[in-house]
């Protein structure tokens, strides 16, 4: 059963065939001795994964009528790190996966050294991109949208959210503890997201409190909802190990709230995240959308 | 013996002491699940190091009068991209080091996982204090610093060097394929902390002709130096291994041009660097100062 609306199938399918676009244009492949680094950073950034963060950027750029050339080109680089921090996550020393998104992790294909680098060039281009000033005019956008992602993507965002993770292990985190860890780990770069579609949209920030707690409470359920899936999805589906943080011990939303209370909290908070849109008409369907399908995603 | 000036002495000693300030600031360790991030990264970029980047940069800085918190900013962000490079490249999967200046490598110490992580989140950090408006207010300048440094710092800089390096073992390279993999490995970071300088002294593309051609001469030289210093140097007084290469059975500068012809290299090198330098009076001494350095050091 599928309870995704039209609108949405389209903007994800949209999005996705334009991201591809952009990482194919952006990583061609030099004939050199760089050319596994370029074949490395394209195995993990095409042709995968739901594009949940580039949708949101879209999907709020759309509310400030952003030109597309600029919301396309910061949701690449949004992308970017996604995908940098995936390849990283799963390097043995890390998460040590075989499998993402149904193909073999860039480690297994390339080798660790190679998933390395690929994952910092990632990085770096991401800042590249969204500092280019034959797509991104305004030198205020450019700026802001740099420190929006590198926020996100460090210490006090993704990567320090990773590192909590890895001390999660054997540590009986609390309910508050494992909330600020899923904030960082994954919320941070929901956050951003919806923070760069209103940065492109030059929107001050008191016009951003709406967009922020949206965006924050989606962070939250996403979270949530992806616990529920590592217990009860289909790993075929999913196209990647699941079961982990059982195997693991690690503390989550559902190991500390239980299953019926989990999902009845995720339901909340989506909610809880429509509600942050009062201020906007139509134009905000899609947020909509991708919230109710955050409850609703098998994979 | 040394022939360092004593200009130059006070300069590396002001700079040590400033970019160690720096960090100390910006990478306090905070009271929760982290602490061993931050303690990570302070443990690879505090206290050590020739800081010859920011140094660079300072120098270059002072030709245009830049306001001195401003170099400070952006010469602290690109040597946690250098540092960033060195935790990365000393991991098991990369070379595989257990000393660098003089200590253990970060991953000896925090674990790998935590070491890919402070790798991570330093590279992060650097696009993060480029982009605050509280110590660079012009939005051209952050964005143009970003540019800068990204670029350097990605596959078609240092990263990319680095991928070249990986495929150099068994490859038969020959010398223009050895100068490209060095000019990206660590020329493009040489070059970016002179631009950097004249980024923040707002000189135009057009007003850097010479500085870049001094940047490219030198960062050559401090290559083949390096190469030298591999060969020849003192291990305890290097405070990393040496004869890497040799036992990696890497064609080199000193593989390809023999010890004289190398040394003959890199003192024209350094003249051609100065010699770039004309345009300024004496306000340029220091640059001149730290290209003579190039060929003197012994770590």
């Amino acid at each position: 059963m599928t309870t995704m609306s039209a609108r949405l199938d389209a903007a994800i399918a949209e999005v996705s065939v334009e991201i591809d676009r952009q990482f194919d244009v952006l990583l061609a492949v030099p004939d050199d001795p760089r050319a596994d680094l370029y074949r490395a950073m394209r195995h993990a950034a095409m042709g995968g994964g739901k594009r949940l963060r580039p949708l949101l950027l879209f999907a709020t750029a759309t509310l400030f009528d952003v030109d597309r050339a600029c919301a396309a080109r910061a949701a690449t680089a949004l992308e970017a790190i996604h995908v940098y921090s995936l390849i990283h996550d799963d390097l043995p020393a890390m998460d040590d996966d075989d499998m993402r998104r149904g193909k073999p992790t860039v480690h297994k294909v390339y080798g660790e050294a190679c998933a390395i680098l690929a994952g910092d060039c990632l990085h770096a281009l991401a800042f590249e991109w969204l500092a280019d000033s034959d797509v991104l005019p305004d030198p205020f956008v450019r700026a802001d949208l740099v420190l929006d992602l590198a926020r996100a993507a460090g210490p006090s965002g993704m990567a320090g959210g990773q590192m909590m993770d890895l001390k999660a292990e054997g540590s009986r985190f609390d309910l508050q503890t494992v909330t600020r860890l899923q904030q960082l780990k994954t919320g941070a770069l929901i956050s951003a997201a919806v923070e760069a579609g209103a940065i492109l949209g030059r929107v001050p920030p008191a016009g951003r409190v709406g967009l922020r707690g949206y965006a924050h409470d989606l962070g939250l359920a996403f979270q949530i909802a992806d616990d529920l899936l590592d217990a009860e999805g289909d790993e075929a589906l999913a196209g990647k190990k699941l079961r982990k943080d059982e195997v693991a011990g690690k503390e989550t939303f559902l190991t500390l709230l239980g299953a019926e209370r989990a999902r009845e909290q995720a339901r909340m908070l989506v909610d809880q995240a429509i509600a942050h849109l009062h201020a906007y008409g139509t134009e905000a369907d899609l947020l909509r959308d991708i919230a109710r399908f955050v409850l609703e995603r098998d994979r």
